[in-house]
């Protein structure tokens, strides 16, 4: 009923104004109907107004909370999910089960400087880490990145160790020729693979600076690459990044910095997630899907909200104000809810696995992991004939104050990058980062770091898209 | 060493560039000499450009750390104190012992909702509660504000209920005729009585929204004001403001909230602290003191850098810089380190009883305790002969881009409105309070928030000023 009303009140500001149309003034008919151009803004606007998102992830926020795959959390968070897409209208509901090989608990993780000046040290256990075995006492050795770690010779150098990796991502200045996010990647090298190449030298264990932007005190926590066979297993562990600058200052006074580290971690036997998935059933042809893709597992510290609450808000919200419309849109529109992204795309794998007979079936994907902030340029990854007609579509979102990119290099984010390599053509918004690495992977990515304006202006982008790629008769291959 | 280049250098900038004494153009000649004037700007440039004030706070957050009245932190910091004092060339270093009615141990404390949907909630004991006595459970009743839970009859309406006060300070806008702390204020008083209140209507404990600015996933603890006889003694807690963001939203589902809370505090016998004292001792003048004070003690979860290592490094390295000019001032400038400050000026009433014989021998008082922000403007509060004097040596900073305020009503901050109090005149700088209360009472509180050119200006502030009231022949009570 509330939409209704909105739907009501925006078309007659409209009539009123005679602003309703001007925003396809450029559009050329013959690609996209005067009608279906009216509807996708009208639609366009409606989202703007309409809080669908941040209800979604407040929901999700507060009556789930931590849900990595295989806790109680996700289990809830699975069931939380069908019964929002049944109450939000989806025409099918489903869940895909994802077994995954390796659990994990994460345990208890403390840590604290013995000496030369005695502190406690915030200190979070990397994904999948193997625990500590009680205290682990050893002597800090630091190295400026995983570069400096790797260029010791194997052996061992380290034995009695700790390894530190002390690179900051909040210090990191990308080159010219890097991406934006090269300062990420860059801190993940040691995250993911720091524990193989710190034991390979020798060392008990390794901590790093917290891969994320931020100066508060909180570990981020985050995914390792796993163990190799042959290579003795180590604890990694991630610490906060001002109990790094404290151990640097430390170290620069040339005395032994002693740590001791207690960590309860464990990997277990397997255990089962399974995708969530809610479509709105095309009208004409329904085997044919524009997918809308998000993460429902998150960490297990925070609420998970802008990781990735915000996708899985924003894409549930976007397809559900399509599915208030006078009536289907020609195509299905699936919303993909992936298993174990944060453990290495493990639900996105299972639906390539399980759908790979229908992947030409999809006709184009996106997928929103990261975090909520309002889309500025829309990126397209199709077919060269398809350009232009993308163009046209972009047109009636540029209102909105969203670039377009030229590059057609898009492969879908996260998740939806395993379909994209597969073939599937890609549609995305690049978004504002606002301060998604501040609180990524952290106790404090909780639901208040959500922006609403921003949350419904994504929400409002691709809807609309999706909308006017739902309705066409568009092979985006080609 | 280091300090006679940097002063050799700028003097050779001065000459180069013409500009060297420039900045007393305006000054009364009749009221501080061209000597004084001079010996006060190259004072002040030098101290801009001295690093000292940020290598002491350094030091103190690196090798002492937390420093709570009665820890063995404490005990460290004192010893630091003496140690720095010494370092840096003070004539006399003492301390005064400062007893403490009662001591307190935190403890653990943890919070989680139990329902209606599971929570682990982020919470740290208010300072001197009493600790649950194992798990207490009971259901959340909320408040908007400390008057809103004095607006409840007294009797026994919250039996079995956890009162929780919601106020946010980061919310409230102060009205036109509050001061700017106003919303600080307004939160202490929940702090500091809530759990009287609460007793009173028969609440289990209370707990209320944290006392900052921010919204990132800390409790801020502080001081209450103590139990009071013949009210039953609850325990009282802060929570993360996004934890009570979390409780406000699952309250608005209107069904009930039960939180299970534990905290193992203890209130303790006797306890002793010290304040450390480091004189640099007039020339002609000794028995006369201006005196920087700051507060040694810190909460116990941080490492108090900008609570209030900022204070203690900035007032030690202003009066370290002046003794290190070619002959000492006129008069003495002692700094005060004061003991137990976070429970209530303890160290400061000490040290009033100490030196009340004395106290028309303390000329001018200022204190810094609200982080290591910019000076913005030079506040006196001395009789009203001197302002006009003042008035001369404000033109001395004013370069700096301090403004100056015609209110001259400055008491002298924290422990040193003791002395203001009874009658010294203070001369304060308002200082930027850059994120004071974002960090302040938390784990957050580390040496990375502080900003070394703030620290050096605010530093390089009350060195000249400081250094020109020590040497001037002005009894600033008149």
């Amino acid at each position: 009923m509330r939409n209704k009303r909105i739907n009501v009140a925006v078309t007659g500001l409209f009539l009123l104004t005679g602003m309703a149309f001007a925003d396809d003034v450029n559009v050329d008919h013959d690609v996209i109907s005067k009608e279906l151009a009216n509807n996708a803004v009208l639609l366009r606007e409606r989202a703007l107004l309409d809080n669908l998102s941040v209800d979604i992830v407040e929901s999700l926020t507060t009556e789930v909370g931590p849900r990595r795959v295989g806790t109680e959390g996700d289990r809830r968070a699975i069931a939380w999910a069908e019964a929002k897409f049944r109450e939000l209208g989806f025409d099918r509901v489903w869940t895909e089960e994802v077994p995954v090989e390796r659990g994990w608990i994460r345990g208890e993780a403390s840590a604290e400087i013995v000496s030369p000046y005695p502190h406690n040290i915030v200190m979070t256990a990397l994904g999948y880490s193997i625990g500590t075995n009680g205290d682990l006492v050893g002597e800090i050795v630091e190295f400026a990145d995983f570069d400096d770690l790797e260029a010791v010779p194997e052996g061992d150098s380290l034995k009695g160790k700790i390894a530190f990796v002390s690179y900051s991502m909040a210090d990191y200045v990308p080159q010219a020729d890097e991406p934006r996010m090269a300062g990420y990647g860059k801190g993940t090298r040691a995250r993911g693979r720091g524990h193989v190449s710190a034991a390979k030298r020798g060392a008990e264990a390794i901590i790093i600076r917290s891969v994320g932007t931020d100066n508060n005190r909180y570990a981020h926590t985050g995914s390792g690459y796993g163990y190799v066979e042959d290579v003795r297993k180590i604890p990694a562990a991630a610490i906060s990044p001002p109990d790094a600058v404290l151990i640097q200052n430390m170290l620069k006074r040339g005395e032994p910095v002693i740590i001791k580290m207690n960590m309860s971690s464990e990997i277990t036997g397997p255990v089962k997630g399974a995708n969530v998935i809610g479509e709105i059933t095309g009208r004409s042809d329904p085997d044919n899907y524009l997918v809308l893709g998000a993460h429902l597992d998150s960490w297990d510290e925070g609420t998970g909200a802008i990781d990735d609450g915000a996708g899985v808000a924003s894409m549930m919200a976007a397809a559900a104000l399509i599915g208030q419309m006078e009536q289907r849109p020609r195509r299905s529109i699936r919303v993909l809810l992936f298993a174990a992204e944060e453990i290495g795309l493990v639900g996105a794998a299972a639906y390539y696995d399980a759908h790979q007979d229908e992947l030409d079936q999809h006709i184009l994907g996106a997928e929103v992991d990261g975090g909520g902030g309002r889309a500025h340029t829309l990126i397209s990854g199709v077919g060269e004939e398809s350009v232009a007609i993308v163009r046209e579509m972009y047109k009636l979102i540029a209102p909105l104050g969203i670039a377009w990119s030229d590059a057609n290099d898009a492969t879908g984010a996260s998740d939806m990058s395993v379909l994209g390599k597969a073939g599937m053509p890609a549609l995305n918004f690049m978004q504002n980062s606002n301060d998604y690495f501040m609180y990524h992977h952290t106790p404090n990515d909780t639901f208040d770091k959500i922006i609403p304006e921003d949350m419904r202006h994504l929400t409002a982008a691709y809807a609309t898209v999706f909308y006017l790629a739902a309705e066409m008769d568009v092979d985006f291959r080609k």
